[in-house]
């Protein structure tokens, strides 16, 4: 693995590892999975075109500053679910690589390391905690709390997954964890959330007011497509956005990400 | 089959399951199956724009409202011939699942269940029937009669199919049914009509005016793909029309029907 | 093969029977063979909009007429080269083929049954012959003199191959024929003739004007695609034109025949 | 190979007789080599609409000089490092072919050969020199007077390689050649020209006055894309410009050279 140099490398050598359930969820896309197909092909449509004698000697990525800390590069680690099915450490050993590196890391609401391990184990990893509105909204409460006093400087609300996505090699897997994977919730919590059933469907803008009344921390919506919704972030004062379909998992034949026009 | 999860799956299940006439008849396109392919392919053309932060805790699909009658979806059964070629209980399953569904089947003048079975086993059911024109008037205005008697709610006149289409396939399987497979057609009836000749290719929209006036059913026409031939439909008080290609089976190079632009 | 119904079965079964340098000379285009794929590719492009709901208990393809002659359909025999590389009875067996199905065939120049045996074989059928101008015009004279006496209607110039197309198949195979293969060349001819060398490629405009001051024939140019061209047609008086990129077998990289642009 | 006729041949040919690492070499594009595709896939993009009916009997292919010879083609030999890769002749056997032919060469600084013996073992050659700007300039003023020396009639900037391209193969096959394969450097040269890392990447315009005042031979820029940096050329007063993407063996995602649009 010394040798990789391409990401097809470590992505095959994952494939052999992964036990096929855990392999099945990290690669599926829903329902036919033409969105996902099409993130992938959307970067093979960019040309660019390059200007030369220009002195490049001197050439950096840490242009972008976040929450008054630089970033390394202007890349950071998306909301992922469930490291843990991937390797033992899980979401500890993902951290410690982001900090080392120096950028930045949203901790996903399905991590299978709690947002207290995180916190501990990399004080000053600049991280957010990655949100879904719960149908039993002191769950959502209790969670924004947590991840307050863990030090994590914004919340980041996904509003793409009203409904979970149809994965079918999950369906056909059974996908499912053991209770206690999902280690952000707690016994008193609903027991919809070992069903996958807690998502508050009803979820809409007021809730981004009802929100900002509830925690002061920065709010960063993930999920947005359309120039529309992007008006209405700014209309609702949200502190930025994050363009994504969810990587193709939620809802199939939606325009690709990075498309230049949808 | 429980777990089937796709449709390839059940096609792929019919390829074992059926003889090969069968299966032939079912999946083939007129010539060289351009229609056929195009059919399928636009699908993938297609990208929806979500928006987000809506409600969608109540989502309904009973939008639909077919002479009075709430359809539980905006889909219903197409016309299509012969399902004892694929099941012995014909088109009596599918009278059946398509009542239980809550929703509307259109029955083909080409069913190898009759008029008055269907009506007379699932006489809740909301169906429509499909009618060819004969070069036998008689014919034609008995099957309508028939129609009216068993509380068929309207006609829908197929117009796509004044020659009908070359599939390979049928060619050289040479293609034929028993002489009384064809349920809806009575001894009596022309000869011609077992030689697959009975459809009189000389209609046009005056005969959609000689249809009014031996009917009080509505009447439908099955097959417009120009605007032009829509708005003649319009210009001739049809009370709707089907977009259609024939699923390709007709002719070959028409435009998908669900295509963006022609 | 009477149960063929496809133009490749017929295709499929010419592989079989034909020896490879007959084969490799019929199936071949010039240099990367794109013009040759363009050609077939163009047609899958199409498509065609239906109406319906006329009338067409009545229709017929004789709507073609041709020196006062009605043909039975609007297509015709195109020039090809040496039929008895494909089977003994050659030109004469398709010169009887096109004078039973009622419609026209140009001879080609390269054709290996002579003018004259063509003549007396089907004395009705409606014939063209296909020229090319050659660096001896004594031989083209020669030539027309022949196709006049013969009762061939018109002559039909071919101008897209001043130099002749690079067939690779051809080459590895050193594709050439017996000296006497070619019959409507006769011993007295020049020699170059029979190493393919007797084009004219200083062929230009003036020579149509020559052309027709040694013929009462109409004379036909075979090869253009350009507009411009055609509209020299018109103005250098020529009788009509074919539309043509000669198969893909001269010009690799033109444009299809059929193309919708070019 | 003397029956070869297609660069396929020639090209599958050498993959039989060059080693692994020299093959990898010479076929390998930068990253993802979508551009190195893109170059070959848009030679099929183009159509030439063909004329005829023009006297085509003189045709020449010798319609471009050069420093006052005449090239006996449009089409000369771009720099390409190290041919004694491929053979022990090395860059020797490419002059020698060149100058039978009548066109031009430009050698490449990363040549196997020296300046001086391509220059004494084909005096009349017309040649140019491809340069690179080196960190120690005094290593770029040594060359472009061995250049000048040596009769080259012009030197060939290279731009587009301010970084070098990572072609995967060749990190894999850890490629390098022995300290005393590339002819052109000598043993006083900084030590980093053996460790590929000789180029300055501060090259900016101002060095092309710079270039300007050091040398009277013309001077070409080899790596222009963007229709912006030709105008800054012709600014700069340099003598000519070679549109190129280094072969996609640079920036990867560039567009194709001979790409209609970008």
């Amino acid at each position: 693995m010394e040798d990789f140099i391409t990401v097809e490398e470590y992505e095959s050598e994952a494939h052999k590892r992964l036990d096929r359930m855990a392999l099945d969820y990290y690669r599926s896309g829903a329902d036919e999975e033409i969105t996902l197909r099409a993130n992938r092909e959307a970067f093979l449509d960019f040309r660019i075109m390059p200007r030369f004698l220009r002195d490049v000697s001197q050439i950096k990525l840490d242009t972008f500053e976040l929450f008054g800390h630089k970033m390394t590069c202007p890349l950071g680690v998306s909301p992922t679910a469930m490291h843990k099915l991937g390797h033992p450490q899980g979401e500890l050993a993902t951290a410690k690589a982001v900090a080392s590196f120096g950028t930045v890391m949203i901790l996903s609401t399905l991590s299978s390391t709690s947002i207290e391990d995180i916190a501990s184990a990399e004080p000053d990893l600049i991280k957010l905690f990655q949100l879904y509105l719960f149908k039993d909204r002191n769950v959502s409460i209790s969670m924004i709390r947590r991840a307050e006093q863990a030090g994590f400087k914004a919340l980041v609300l996904t509003v793409d997954a009203p409904q979970f996505g149809l994965r079918r090699r999950d369906i056909r897997n059974k996908f499912k964890v053991a209770s206690d994977f999902l280690a952000n919730f707690r016994q008193q919590d609903d027991q919809s959330i070992h069903q996958l059933d807690y998502i508050d469907s009803s979820m809409n803008w007021s809730d981004i007011t009802w929100l900002k009344e509830n925690t002061k921390l920065p709010i960063f919506i993930k999920g947005i497509l359309s120039p529309d919704d992007a008006q209405l972030a700014i209309d609702y004062q949200v502190d930025g956005i994050v363009v994504s379909n969810h990587g193709g998992r939620q809802l199939d034949c939606a325009p690709a990400s990075v498309s230049i026009s949808s």
